[in-house]
């Protein structure tokens, strides 16, 4: 135990130094867009803008991110302020007249790209959520919350977003769905609120539940909605990273709901998909798996990506956390180990690298891009701080 | 040029080997669904089935290969069969009601998915031309000029297909489009015919043009509707391979049409992008560059894929047989080692790898999937070895 103590306080040292001296300072440096608001998300090793387009699931998550330091790590000016000025950029050109949210602008915010999918709306909502607590402000609140109630309508009759359902089709359902509904509800819920959000979590739970088949030790990405399996790519498609993910929100929910019942079921969710995931000959988790035993279809599926790593990391130390098993801090080791010696980059600017060959080589120079902002990382090392502050304290 | 005659002759019967005992086989026996009609697509190394869908762009290209090699090889009966049994299936269940085709469909062919892109629709129209050949049938011919044109309304007006178009967007073109039609274009035109496609074969030059900046010595995916450039990921874009194939496309437009003066501009963008596209230190053709020299936001920008390769094979025999240059014999005798060596694998059924990691390894072991069909191998294989065999007679 005292071991643990001592690893645990090494690990929290490192996360502080990789969080306030490398991964904050290079997104406050080169990120905020001091000439039309917003940030800059595509960033060179050198903090250079290779483009200049505002993606919105950033600009949210960026918001969110900047939010939550704010509120539960330091009460930095600097970082409220960089949060509004994204805020404002958001809300003042994000939405459409319909009013879902785009999934990119120009730089001076005229619409540049619209998708069918929810996502950005999901994080416009949480990036409000956690604002309106940073400025304590119920009114930005109570817009997150009707926005997160167009949501949920438009999962619940997505017949209604433009994408047309065909007969062959079926009812495939993706994990993505309902586990990043829970991880918004989370965001929402509040002692203070009126709102209460406990039939919509038992529907997110249900239907995340369809995607754990506990025979074969597996977390589908997708499946029908009866739950059954589906014979071919989609149907088979394992994404460690994402059953990992939502490994974790549901032992948030279990926590919070008082389900210790669904501990097991999430601990099993992350375990199996980690063993699942894990390369055996060059380390890292692969970004796609075909559960046949197949080639995945997808050209980049035994890639290694900085968020399947960041997620794992803060899952299993979570996971010890919650049980005290040795064994999950010791996988909490392994992943963490890795991710620092192949994705970390202290003297390329601060920010970690996103992409990297199954050998683990980065195949891409940049450190920030379309779908890699100030969000994974910067979460997974907050999060995973204040836990490990909490475990240091309780020796 | 005695050395050149032996090369192409050893050539010449290694693509014939390649094609009859390899190739050709390898979908004639594990491709037909006996039992619903169309192709399997997504082949295993040893000939299973793991994914029984039906893609429209490879059903398509298949009844057009097999017609094509039909019409122009052998007049083998089991090519016509199969090229039956395909458009049959093709013509039943591919398209919408309101006369689109799908991107997939079931095995049984109940509709799977939609794109509101054109491609099905050229794979159609080329499908049904060159089969309304084989079997001697001008209404098929006809059905497939009226959709033709079909297509050339919605390149016109884009809005009539479903994508709605913001006002940040500007106006995009990809190259891959005016690229496409003028390929069908190529299929369609007929001496006999009454129909005459001179005026959309002089817009789509038009349009290809725009994507061949000399300054640069660079051909891009993607520019605004002057042709001026765009300061994106998406403006920089440069796919080495599709702009080889738009090459050829063009060699073929300028001997059909007398065009002498489009040769050298052809010429260049083969050459230019071959050699942009080149990787120096493991050999093969880049997947996707960025022309101003950051890190592609593709993940699988660094791949070899079989395809490219295949039309930079091709391009080059093409521009050695026009110009009698040395210097093109010698880039095609380059390609063509490299893609032997790397794809070819007479041993595992008989049909090439079509995804390499950087460094020449397979990364997928399957040898169909939903994009790599009976069509650009065979086609490369056909083209260069009816150029061969006029190369070798005109000696």
């Amino acid at each position: 135990m005292k071991n643990n103590q001592q690893l645990i306080k090494k690990y929290l040292r490192r996360f502080r130094t990789e969080l306030e001296d490398n991964v904050i300072p290079f997104w406050m440096r080169y990120s905020p867009d001091k000439k039309y608001g917003g940030y800059f998300t595509c960033l060179t090793r050198t903090g250079q803008v290779f483009d200049d387009k505002k993606y919105l699931w950033l600009q949210a998550r960026q918001v969110w991110m900047l939010s939550k330091l704010y509120n539960t790590y330091q009460t930095k000016r600097a970082w409220l302020d960089q949060a509004k000025q994204g805020h404002d950029f958001l809300t003042r050109y994000g939405m459409r007249e319909d009013g879902r949210l785009y999934f990119s602008l120009t730089r001076d915010g005229q619409p540049y790209h619209f998708q069918r999918k929810i996502f950005s709306d999901c994080f416009y909502t949480i990036a409000r959520a956690e604002y309106s607590r940073a400025v304590d402000d119920p009114s930005i609140y109570n817009d997150a919350v009707k926005h997160f109630y167009r949501i949920v309508k438009m999962v619940r009759h997505p017949e209604t977003i433009g994408r047309p359902l065909l007969s062959g089709a079926g009812t495939a359902c993706s994990l993505a769905v309902p586990m990043i509904l829970l991880n918004v509800i989370e965001e929402l819920k509040r002692p203070d609120t009126a709102h209460d959000f406990t039939a919509i979590e038992q529907e997110c739970l249900t239907r995340i539940l369809r995607h754990v088949k506990p025979k074969q030790k597996l977390v589908l990405e997708t499946v029908s909605d009866d739950g059954s399996t589906m014979d071919s790519p989609e149907g088979r498609l394992v994404n460690p990273g994402h059953a990992i993910e939502a490994g974790w929100f549901l032992l948030h929910y279990a926590r919070s709901s008082g389900r210790d019942d669904l501990l097991p079921i999430a601990a099993n969710m992350i375990d199996w998909s980690f063993k699942r995931g894990w390369d055996k000959k060059y380390g890292g988790l692969y970004y796609f798996l075909d559960s046949g035993g197949y080639s995945p279809v997808q050209l980049e599926w035994s890639m290694k990506l900085w968020w399947p790593h960041c997620e794992a990391i803060y899952a299993f130390l979570l996971l010890y956390r919650l049980t005290g098993k040795q064994r999950y801090l010791n996988t909490f080791t392994q992943v963490t180990e890795y991710t620092f010696k192949h994705f970390s980059d202290p003297k390329g600017g601060g920010e970690w690298y996103g992409y990297l060959d199954r050998k683990g080589t980065p195949t891409h120079d940049f450190k920030g891009a379309p779908y890699k902002g100030f969000f994974h990382l910067p979460r997974t090392l907050l999060y995973s701080i204040l836990l490990m502050q909490k475990i240091v304290s309780a020796y």
